[in-house]
């Protein structure tokens, strides 16, 4: 395992447990490379910097995945990620009223049932 | 005028300050429809919350432009906003460098050419 | 509930039926704030003018979630409300057809099946 | 020129008039295969069928552009061609109104502009 | 039957096989016109050119459908094809990895869970 | 500069000779931070391997990008980049009808008229 690949595993266990790190494993399954980039080049590079906190990288992430109409997989992982580092309940779901405006109701509503599902499981 | 269009025009000047309300202007002279449904819905109802601070919405609406691949006005009135209530450049930047593992580095690059020429601009 | 909030649940009686009434319900349940929003800004202001009607508000809401590729639950909704406001089942058929020139025929033929689903559902 | 052809032009005639004629022409001149394909499946095959009318293809037409963020060509040909058919100046704008809370306010604001540019252009 | 129409289905039997057969059927079941003008057109007209071989189309249409985050239906379609006109496993699988840096992650991993899924089910 | 960024840079020059070395340049300038991404990511991991060559790695960008609506800056670096790597331009033309099929005619037209430019800037 490359010292990048290792800052990428610590990275996701940092930002989204065991749960990230599932997901992670079952991706490393099927594409070995696909994961690798990510941890990589997602874990190790892009959040390996300190301009901005976990806390503000999991609400712009949710925005751009809300946004481009994720169908569900990847918003239920940032979902679980964005409780994880510490964000609340209210903070999320404002993140997906506030995308309302910005992305049109039908995106911010098909999020909003999905954290929805999330916390359902979770609980 | 709403008293909910003038929670509006406040929360503009302090969201994105003289530019903004010239941005505003400029649309209300053209569709005052659509600047009412901005103010009142927009600014008026969807920030009027304390869930979130102006810095966060700041980074949610970044990278939902970001993502969308807006064209240019709307990016361009936000990075302006986004330095208005406080976000440093660097913040900013990060957000765009970001959102390249989220929606693809050329949504990011075409976003930060349109932050330098916002920076380049009002210099 | 404000004003607006009961010309908003009218609009959506008159726009959707019943179903319409449940979903928004639905809605309300987990996050009064963004039914809340919908309610207001959606139904309340911008359904709110003479300058289209109802069937014509229809395709082009129709013809919006067709093209961001909704996953589902947007499009069922409206395709039950675009039969309610009295559109044909021949012009919302139309509707997605023309779409496939300007949004793909992936796009197209996936609102298809959403839509066959729904007339399934109904009968 | 097959007759699918000739039907197809007829139809960018009825449907955008001169300036509409004189965009298929520009685009014919640089790729004749791509003009051909708009003009028989385009023209000659999605708009020749009376289960929509010609104002009802505008409203879907436009919607789609707004949102997917047309950069501007496709917008302003079918602004243009929307006045053409008859839709008017408030059918338009509003048209655009109705789609900030489907689309998003960015993407609603970009098409105003580019509609104000259409009419100012023609003017 | 149109000629077109005839070199339509000769198109997907070639492309798509007997699957790619029986999912246009079940289009053409509950909407002949769709059916038609993908057959024509999509089929017999765009597919009907030398300039770019079969498996070149196949690896620009899954980017098209990667990068439009297509719900599942289209990608699994395209998988299926892809493998039938001899593209291999592996450049279908770096196909989406590529696409992770033009259309982000999340619809890399969301595309490539769909192709998983394929694979499963063919075998 | 690390071992990857130097392989990034050699695969930007065998990719899209000196206008792309020029381009990272120009990126570099703004952003050392996204053009290190871009290099070690892009061209150092995802470009480095064998499963695609440089001709089907184009024709996939060209469509992620035709698709996504690109506005004009990455469309014009990869059609450049396309006739580098020896793509006719019979090919990248025939790339662009390809994807009026499946991404719509108003972004095949508008990525048409950026490759015009691309063609007429260059001679």
């Amino acid at each position: 395992m490359t010292e990048k690949e290792q800052i990428g595993w610590k990275q996701i266990e940092q930002m989204a447990g065991s749960s990230g790190l599932a997901a992670m494993e079952e991706l490393q399954k099927f594409s070995p490379r696909l994961a690798k980039l990510a941890l990589e080049f997602g874990y190790g590079d892009v959040y390996n910097d300190d301009a901005l906190d976990l806390k503000q990288r999991a609400l712009i992430t949710l925005s751009s995945l809300i946004t481009q109409g994720d169908a569900g997989r990847g918003l239920a992982y940032h979902f679980r990620a964005a409780l994880h580092v510490g964000l609340s309940k209210e903070e999320i779901m404002e993140t997906v009223h506030h995308c309302s405006a910005y992305a049109g109701f039908p995106k911010a509503i098909h999020a909003l049932f999905i954290f929805k599902e999330v916390l359902e499981e979770d609980n």
